[in-house]
């Protein structure tokens, strides 16, 4: 078994929360929309489950739709909201991105809102927008305004709050993709001031395949798939009982950890990024806030993916970016929206922390960077992009 | 446990489907996106899975997209094909009729084909329809026929073969909705003579929550739910790993079990049927080519949500009508499109066959219903609808 690094990508799931699912397979598997007994059963699970969920972020049960993913969940907010203009930032997840390019291809007024050097979205600029597309967007026009609570590869946490109030002066809806941020940093929906949040269970020790985007009951969203009425008309399909069940234990966990899981990755980042700073790499946005948990570095003159695979076969699990995208070669955008040199975002590994990583994972890790650095960049014995981090 | 006769709602996780599923909660738990070997392995996993859902039905492994479940997969398949011409059964599930009209209200012809009073598409009437819109469609027009495989309700097999044939005679697309037929009768994609079909994993005791929709390479289809490149950049999100492998197991199971099953299945419904012939019930779809494991009836004068919930009382899980439905207290559309009285129709209690079942079940059931029946409606000694059986 490797040291798993890339808890952003996916994560094992907790005992417990399998445990949860079981039954759910044989024995108390009914369909939640029959109405007898094993059906009322299933139906008593998934609303407790609704309510673990909700009570993560301190959002209302009745606010939680539950979907395939996060991926699915961002779909439905854009694609759901009926909206004819859109700002989304630029270093949205794919899932946000393309459902933002689908509705421009459709006549939806898109902007995509810049970010700095540490990777924060520029409220000014976003200020700007809104205040110039304002005036149209009072009268006929729905718009709505998407950013992400935290990015999947820099870690960085947006503000949220502002950027929400920001949104709702100018008569915008506000979406957050919290698909990172839920279970590694307290959320209250209050505070955020969204209207609509994404959840996924498999970035918080829950299943793959299940996620839940919350809506706020003034949003009048349409459903993406179509069917039978389940999820209050917002969401058609058999529920997927076990793994709504696994999500909501997955949920209760993350509430009860999430103070002293945050604390743990922190020390244990501390750690790596005091090592790794004897070492010529580049850490991506060390200025910004960020989860506790996420190290976005490059090591210039090694291309990420051959660092990856390098540290895979020295027992180390670690992503080359956003493992959602890849498949592809091209530079990360967020790195590309960061201002970051093509050649140097190309050579990009993100090092992902979670509940089972020690502080021996840590320095066997720097270990092996710096054995791989000696190997593959020797003649850098600096950093040279200073500038970035 | 009751005796559970609702496996077209349905059905329990076989154990050696879970047990395949296990692994890929923690230990092989990697996203199959990511690089290092964990992925590597998931993304193994996932191809495998991918050969044995195929295999079920003759198709080749690229051909199947997973989806979130049978749902998913028909509403990618109308609304992923890009037609403007639309045939739809009247009897579809809701997720074929919803995205229909959703088709529909874009501005897509859409004619609803009748079925006869056993519950078979009027071949007559479909050959009409497209003869008079085919010259259009040969030209500018893009047309999808889609026909169901088996009713969920009645059970009832369409003839799909000849159906696609005359589809494809006039230019259009042929899907067919193989979510109750599949894993219960055999299906070879090249007999079927369809461009797409959809299946789901939890009518063949798989988990719910995942399903597939096989397409034929000719088939550009739009992705629904957009992201990241997965499944060939047919269907965005992290793949829902343990799901996926226990699917390709139930579909290895199910096309191992088949004859089997089926034989089981059609022994305990003659047995069923043979008893329930003394009692004043209707049996819809009689004669019509049937699921083996699917009874359609009504008790008249007995309402039946009060029947489900008796029965449920005695130890019988039965539907009254298409759990995926319910809720509505509207007659079945489908019953309505044979011609079934509304008020037989309120009547209806659906009894759909499982593994689990035995002979003493069905005994005992009759016996209930029998009782039930001297409680609920004792005037009623003769069946007063025979025609409609």
């Amino acid at each position: 078994m490797p040291a798993y690094f890339d808890h952003n990508a996916t994560t094992p799931v907790d005992e417990r929360v399998v445990d949860a699912m079981l039954p759910h397979f044989h024995g108390q598997f009914g369909n939640p929309s029959s109405l007898h007994r094993l059906g009322r059963q299933s139906r008593q699970a998934l609303e407790q489950a609704r309510e673990q969920v909700a009570e993560l972020v301190g959002a209302h049960p009745g606010q939680v739709v539950f979907t395939s993913g996060g991926t699915e969940a961002n779909n439905l907010a854009l694609r759901g909201a009926g909206v004819d203009r859109l700002v989304v930032s630029a270093i949205e997840h794919a899932s946000v991105m393309m459902s933002a390019r689908f509705l421009e291809s459709l006549g939806c007024d898109l902007f995509v809102a810049g970010v700095d050097p540490q990777g924060c979205l520029d409220k000014v600029l976003l200020e700007a927008y809104l205040h110039d597309a304002g005036a149209a967007c009072r009268s006929a026009t729905r718009g709505l305004v998407s950013v992400m609570m935290a990015n999947n590869e820099t870690g960085v946490i947006q503000d949220v709050p502002p950027l929400a109030a920001l949104a709702r002066e100018y008569g915008y809806l506000m979406h957050s993709d919290a698909a990172q941020a839920a279970g590694r940093i307290p959320i209250r929906w209050q505070d955020a001031g969204v209207h609509m949040m994404t959840l996924s269970a498999h970035k918080m020790y829950g299943p793959k395949g299940i996620g839940a985007l919350i809506v706020d009951k003034s949003v009048e969203l349409a459903p993406q798939i179509l069917g039978g009425g389940h999820e209050a008309g917002r969401r058609a399909g058999t529920e997927n009982l076990a793994s709504i069940v696994g999500f909501g234990v997955a949920a209760e966990l993350a509430r009860g950890r999430i103070d002293a899981r945050g604390r743990q990755s922190a020390k244990l980042r501390a750690r790596l990024e005091r090592r790794i700073d004897t070492l010529p790499v580049v850490i991506y946005s060390a200025h910004a806030d960020r989860l506790p948990n996420t190290v976005y570095l490059s090591v210039p003159g090694i291309d990420g993916e051959t660092l990856v695979m390098q540290l895979d076969q020295m027992g180390f699990a670690v992503s080359s970016g956003s493992a959602c995208d890849s498949g592809g070669r091209t530079p990360s955008h967020v790195l590309m929206a960061m201002g970051v040199p093509a050649e140097l975002a190309g050579c990009a590994i993100r090092v992902s922390l979670g509940d089972s990583n020690t502080a021996e994972d840590i320095d066997a890790f720097v270990a092996a960077l710096s054995r791989l650095i000696d190997r593959f960049a020797p003649q850098r014995a600096e950093p040279t992009f200073a500038t970035v981090s």
